[in-house]
Parts: structure tokens; C-alpha cells; sequence
């Protein structure tokens, strides 16, 4: 699955306020959070390494999209995941929108969507 | 996009209480929610049918599937939709994994993951 990614020399909790506030720059808001290694830890006992993931979403592009395709709404939000990188750091990755809303209806939004995630992700990544 | 879905005869509120039910029944928790009416309208102002996404999580599954590829974060969890239905009632529907998770490896955690979410939507549908 294609991504927009990027690593930071940054910790999970410093990569996770950062990218917060470039998402925001961008216009996404952060509306869902999951701490999966700690929900993974309290429902069935599972220890692994971190894992979050962030559901950002940005309402122009939720609405527009959701105009022109409802079941849009099975897709969102944006998954941001932060997870420790290989090599020190931290990964934050997204699924390219371009990916998961193709079709020539969705083309420009998805386009515009991947931009700003992108100029999201870079502004972390600098 | 492949979906699983059933229309009910009871409300938003009932039909989400209904499957709250039946996801917990196979195994999935509600992590997180969704108000997409409210939100648009408190973000940009934007009247809207009501529409409600729950992201449901069997930690089994998401635990193996992750353990099989670590890009599937990228896609948990489950979207559960609820939405008024034309005719009356409330549309619940979830894209079908397999549609998401495709693959040799995925094949089978997939299909498996496919029939307890059509089973929590036949069980409300009854």
C-alpha cells in the first residue's frame, strides 16, 4: 500500500505533538487515537513494541467527500501511525488518499488531500 | 467498495446500541467514535444527515494481522457506519475486509474477520 512517510529523530511522544500541530497547520484535526500496544496489552495480555494511531481528518474534505461518494464515510478518517523506527526515531506514515479514493470523481480532492498530508508530514520531517 | 451491511428498523441511537451489542458478541470493541453530523457542524458549520462512525477491533485479529504485516495499522480499525436509511431505519454497514486486506497471506484472517462483522450485522438485522 503506497504511504506518506517520513522519520524523525524525535521519541513517539514528541513525533506525536508534532505532527499534531502540522496536521492542524494543514487543517486536519486529530479525532480519534488509539494506543494499540497498550489495547493490545489490557484486552488480550499481548506485549509489542509501540504502536498509535491517530484518525485525523480534515472537515472540508470529509464533507466534499462525502458529497461526492457516502460510502467515503467507510474510509475516514486519515490513519497517521507513529511507531519507533528500525533505526532509532520515530516512523510516521499515512496511506496515500490517492489510494484509497481512486476514481475520477475523487481525483482533485484526493490530490489536494495527499498534499496537505504530505506538507504535514514534511514539516515534521524537517 | 464491498460492503457488509443490513438496514434495521430502529433509530441511529437504538441500531448503535444494537451493534455495539453484536460487535462485542464477536469478539470486537468500539475504540472509537465518530459524530460526523456534529462535527462538521461545530468544525464548518455544515448541516448534514446524521452519520456515525465506529471503529471496531478484534485485538485477536489485529494482533495476527499486524503480526502478518505491520502496514495493516494503516487500515485499523474497522469502520462501522451508521446513517438513516432511504426508506426509514438506520443503514449499519463496514467495508469487507477482504476488500482492504487483500492477499495470500491476509486470505484467511480476512475471511475469518469477514464473518464475525457479517455475523454482528446479521444478528442486529434479525
Amino acid at each position: 500500500m503506497k504511504t506518506i512517510e517520513t522519520t524523525v529523530a524525535l521519541d513517539m511522544a514528541e513525533a506525536e505533538a508534532a505532527i499534531r500541530g502540522a496536521l492542524g497547520d494543514q487543517g486536519f484535526g486529530v479525532l480519534t487515537e488509539i494506543d494499540v500496544a497498550a489495547t493490545l496489552k489490557a484486552r488480550i495480555d499481548v506485549d509489542r513494541e509501540p504502536l498509535k494511531i491517530l484518525g485525523a481528518c480534515n472537515p472540508h474534505f470529509a464533507n466534499r467527500a462525502l458529497q461526492l461518494d457516502p460510502s467515503a464515510s467507510l474510509l475516514l478518517p486519515c490513519n497517521v501511525v507513529l511507531e519507533p523506527a528500525a533505526g532509532g526515531g520515530t516512523r510516521i506514515a499515512t496511506v496515500d488518499p490517492r489510494e484509497l479514493m481512486p476514481g475520477e470523481a475523487m481525483a482533485e480532492l484526493a490530490a489536494d488531500a495527499a498534499a496537505r498530508l504530505g506538507a504535514a508530514i514534511d514539516a515534521v520531517g524537517r
